[in-house]
């Protein structure tokens, strides 16, 4: 008990979540959002450790739901007030089904005045608000602690402008993250983001959660790439930094505070943002290393030799790969390896990334860095690739329950984590894993342990 | 003088500076920092045009420097209070010499210990401040509107860290940009911004006005490329955002508000920088084009054909070409144009960069897009052909009294403003010059009316 109350606590200092209690009481002190998960409730279901009631913080002192405040609701959206619990239970349950809430209302409003209204209402009520977006989170802060009013921005989901000569593209906050892609593929653009959870997260959730994502190396963070937000504060005020000027030094760029707040200052309702040209040529790589000093040295060979065309670094442990195969039935690509790589080129012309490309993977076999890979140029087969990692957070939740530790440290001590994890749970983990981005700067992974 | 006057307002909303009493007085109300210049008394010397008293904003009522005040500061600072108005002159005037403090007093801190005292004093006695880094700024900013207290950042040159692993540099503010770019490019790398002004300007007087400059294009904004500050707030308070992580997710990013607010929230005392690798291929070549629209197909052409390896797309026209070869010697090197366009790209492969380039160059002028251009891939040409890009500024002030409007406009009209402006100017500018950037999205120009 005492080692899983520990590790709680180091879920929440490791993936950095806002304090709720502290940030909502000296920011926000006439504020009627309730902010985030915090420490808590754990698991939906009840096979797995059961948490100490220390876990939950205290429900702080919001007013309850009354049938005339859902009369207000249903009054001004009418058929977007959902209290049907049998429609809100998945939206009480994280992804992982690590946390529960137990909300009896949930508001799905279609513009940016209709949460201005939700918002002011809650405010002068003193009604707590847990902004929802796709619900793809994996820190438990997406859902609610206690009875908070779930406010879904899933119907927020227009385009609202795209410019194909500045590559600025505008819309709600609500658009699935796959949508806009596919959107934007049409139009010889892409998204500056990637995520493995892009067919259902949602933008304004990315923003909200400052997401890094696999394209974080070649396009850089949401800081650098979001133009513009609309946002509204938790009284119902509307803040207009929708911009789509690329550097506008107009004031201060407080847009910049909503960016990775997690709903805490307000509610983004929309999102402008920068959307690179679509390249002409793509390759994926998916290599396998005996050690993990051997991929860190790839990489170093890939910055150098791949340079300006490199677009990602991924990598996952022997571990994932079995899960991969056991519940996802994907099969190994390539020879069983401890570890695995995946790279993405993306550049202007298809002979020189292919020439890069080949250079690189002559001198990664010449100085046996890899044992062995396979490279795909064509779309299916790179999607194939892609998915080895992109889903390995889904076989996770085949597996059992499963904790999230989403940390940055230095490069040389990363995977030591999990090596000393899996020595130091022995028996009362399932398996212990290590997978994730492996950045420019301090290398940042993923790392899981799952329980039965 | 009426024009005159509405000349000087559509500075101010132009270059987008802060408005200096509304901020101070809502966000700092017990600040003793006086903020920028806002409109003021124009002109250090007598040969322009007059401002109305109108133009210059009232003194706040801020305490005066005192005996005592300097005896205080001579003691903490010894030798490094300078009240001599010989060496105080080129404090009190900004570059462009078009505003004119009138300081007694100028401190230079060492560290940020140093800072942190002065301005702690200052905002125990009532007294205004005004930090100053390179004093190269062109909108007015950098120096006192009144008496305030100069704080120069000049002495604060101290580089605290390079990890060449991860490319993150950490110095103190008042470290010389071209000193910086010299440091990192020993070690394989350089630094995400460039200036024309490089060689005066410092990093914290960069990060506080937000520079976007020459490398924009490729390596986005400072947004994006500071992971951390060292800010020393009004009343001496240091806070300390100095991570180096390059997504760090703990609370609030309250580091980006203080970049480009101008010294008006704190003073920068330190930054932690991403660099990026040192490009192993540079070419740089010089364009002329017929007309403005040419320039911009140009551009169209360059980003599909060039991608990846496009760093910076700078255009002047013949009017700057004129001042360059009149003032500063600098012959053009190619023949007489309209326009003229510098296009730098940076690479991994000096083969496929070159390949790219041909193959650009060669679709240009069968498009006749360019009527003529050089191209350099030699260290002392590149520099040679930069330079008439970058001295433009320089060369404006050997011809006379400058205005300068840093604007963002679509794209189909920016220049059209340089035209208007040299009809409706007629005799009374001795030039109306265009120049500046190309952005990936609005594009943005600097238009300059030079008077005798």
């Amino acid at each position: 008990q005492i080692l899983l109350h520990v590790r709680l606590h180091s879920i929440i200092s490791f993936t950095r979540r806002l304090s709720p209690v502290a940030l909502g009481s000296s920011f926000l002190p006439n504020s009627s959002l309730q902010f985030g998960a915090g420490a808590r409730k754990l698991h939906a279901e009840g096979n797995g450790p059961k948490s100490s009631p220390a876990a939950a913080p205290d429900r702080l002192p919001f007013s309850r739901v009354t049938q005339e405040d859902l009369a207000f609701f249903k009054k001004i959206l009418p058929g977007r007030t959902i209290t049907d619990p049998d429609l809100l239970e998945s939206s009480n349950v994280d992804w992982l089904k690590s946390v529960k809430g137990s909300s009896e209302v949930m508001l799905r409003p279609q513009t940016t005045e209709d949460v201005s209204q939700i918002l002011s209402y809650c405010n002068s009520r003193n009604l707590a608000v847990n902004p929802q977006g796709g619900n793809t989170g994996l820190t438990g802060g997406s859902v609610p602690v206690y009875d908070e009013i779930i406010l879904s921005t899933a119907l927020m989901n227009k385009i609202l402008a795209f410019d194909s000569i500045s590559g600025i593209l505008t819309c709600q906050a609500g658009c699935v993250l796959e949508n806009l892609s596919l959107y934007l593929e049409k139009r010889d653009h892409i998204m500056p983001l990637d995520l493995g959870a892009k067919g259902s997260c949602q933008i304004g959730g990315n923003v909200a959660t400052n997401a890094g994502g696999l394209r974080l190396l070649r396009y850089g963070s949401l800081h650098g790439t979001v133009l513009g937000l609309e946002v509204v504060l938790a009284d119902g005020r509307v803040l207009d930094c929708l911009t789509t000027l690329r550097k506008d030094n107009t004031g201060y760029d407080l847009k910049q505070l909503f960016i990775g707040s997690e709903g805490t200052l307000g509610v983004i309702t929309a999102v402008s943002i920068l959307c690179p040209r679509r390249p002409t040529s793509v390759n994926v790589v998916f290599l396998g290393c005996e050690t993990f000093e051997q991929l860190l040295k790839t990489f170093q060979l890939c910055r150098g030799m791949l340079g300006e065309i490199l677009s990602a670094f991924e990598f996952l442990d022997s571990e994932c790969m079995r899960l991969l195969n056991t519940h996802l039935r994907l099969p190994n690509p390539i020879s069983d390896c401890p570890f695995y790589v995946v790279i993405e080129t993306s550049g202007s012309d298809p002979s020189h990334d292919g020439e890069k490309l080949h250079n690189f993977l002559e001198e990664a076999m010449a100085c046996s860095l890899v044992n062995d890979g396979t490279v795909a140029t064509e779309e299916t087969k790179i999607k194939a690739l892609w998915s080895m990692r992109e889903r390995v957070t889904e076989a996770l939740t085949h597996d059992g329950f499963t904790y999230k530790y989403d940390i940055s440290l230095p490069v040389e001590r990363i995977y030591q984590l999990v090596t000393d994890m899996r020595e130091r749970l022995g028996d009362r983990a399932k398996s212990v894993v290590g997978y994730g981005h492996i950045g420019r700067t301090r290398r940042r992974t993923d790392m899981k342990s799952v329980y039965q």
